[in-house]
């Protein structure tokens, strides 16, 4: 193009408010890896892994944002600021968020502010924590006979709102439990106080479809008593019901790296999850 | 390769249990799409539309299955057949389905019958209708200070299982029926007689991400009535709570067909999702 291309936009650009899935760049979408491509800019939660990078296009500007990321954009606020500075500047922003953009991603949010300021959008879908975590540990969220339902919990919020426990440790259906592993004690309890059984089954999937994915399976008795630990700092889902009896084990994506482990206690019992090679099954605990 | 390779096989293929995603092609991931070029056969969703054809590698074997096919593969019993057949033969399989393989897919059944009969296999997994929805439609499944907790129900299901209708008229998550479009009106009559608010609004996503999308947005009582009707035969997602309230715009997909639509009733109002041009409003029914 000539040097002499008009560069003052009339128009704001584009923001798309992207999913970028459970953790592996490959579980990208299509769609969402195109709209990637065109970004002028590309504004991504601070808590996505490396690999994306190398998939921003070359000369884009990258932001990282999100409460960790401590620079610019760590507030909602400054989040807002930055997409409106770069969308009326006539840029294409890819907002790329974990998960999915419309489950506790803030993307109702950021989509209402850009609605209100005039800047057109798109919502471009991703895999949630939720397929994440149940492709990666080979647990069917539902399942006939078993599950025909599946409620998509916080854990913060779970201990802090007026949860109708005896309501939940009644129900049949799968809990999944976001953000889940600082509360998993405290939940498991509370659904064991209001009359869930004991050895309900329990799973905790780290680091779902990251290298160094790990899955702990457990009892609500032995999580209970603290027995169900995290294994990594990565993110954490927690899923309980009987569903997770029906656990398979698939194989691993070649680019995994298997991990050794050996629990310091005896329960839970907990597996790396295997290589290529194929998975190694481990004993339940409890 | 020689012709000389052997080509009697002594260890089973590969299956890949995929999720394809709501329905457009490019809501496939890249993984999904990697392991089906692969593929010597495709077994997949009768259901899934016309444009994933064209993703399948040439020469490939592409059996329909499901259902609505009519032929091989009809019963859960033939789509396990044709899984052992064609895995114990030394083929790769993609098996692809609808959404996710482990939200309603039967993909936990699939995989355990692999795993019982040793059959390796992968599980990807897909974006589901519940995010094929709510980004469509532009409804936030959580939003801050409205909706902490999603539901994922099934339509049938909740009409024909002991529900506890007053626990779930009192809820405060997002509702999201599945196949919910023939037990829309049942459901929201059941959560009306158990006490939820009349004017607690409802939407009906058809086709989600589908040339031929459509939203309709009401209300529990009008819902009730009977006014709020499907307007295609396609799949229906129904999301009910006050998040639906926190709707956003955002653009379509330009490959999307805008139709037009004139309700012949008044309520509730309708919308063919607009095309790359950018959304026209609606009014809210009620």
């Amino acid at each position: 193009m000539s040097e002499r291309v008009d560069r003052t936009f009339l128009n704001p650009g584009l923001v798309s408010l992207i999913g970028a899935g459970p953790g592996h760049p490959d579980l990208l979408t299509i769609r969402a890896h195109r709209a990637l491509q065109k970004a002028d800019v590309v504004l991504y939660d601070a808590l996505l892994g490396e690999g994306f990078h190398a998939l921003f296009p070359k000369g884009a500007l990258a932001i990282p944002a999100g409460k960790r990321c401590g620079g610019l954009g760590a507030t909602q606020a400054e989040i807002h600021e930055l997409l409106l500075e770069h969308a009326w500047a006539g840029r294409r922003v890819a907002r790329l968020k974990g998960g999915d953009p419309l489950i506790f991603g803030r993307g109702g949010e950021e989509a209402a502010f850009l609605e209100a300021a005039g800047i057109p959008f798109e919502l471009i879908p991703g895999v949630s924590a939720l397929q994440g975590a149940a492709s990666a540990a080979g647990i069917p969220l539902t399942h006939r006979g078993v599950s025909r339902e599946i409620r998509i919990l916080e854990g913060h919020h779970l201990l802090e709102a007026g949860t109708d426990w005896p309501e939940l440790a009644r129900s049949k259906a799968t809990l999944a439990v976001y953000m889940g592993t600082r509360s998993l004690k405290a939940v498991a309890r509370k659904l064991l106080e209001h009359g869930a059984s004991s050895d309900l089954p329990i799973a905790l999937v780290e680091c779902a479809s990251w290298p160094g994915q790990r899955t702990t399976i457990s009892t609500l008795r032995l999580a209970a008593e603290g027995h169900l630990c995290p294994l990594t700092d990565g993110p954490g889902l927690v899923l309980i019901g009987a569903a997770v009896s029906a656990r398979v084990h698939p194989l691993q994506p070649s680019s995994f790296v298997t991990l050794s482990h050996e629990p310091s206690s005896a329960f839970p019992r907990s597996e790396g999850e295997a290589g290529a090679a194929g998975g190694g099954r481990e004993r339940r605990a409890g």
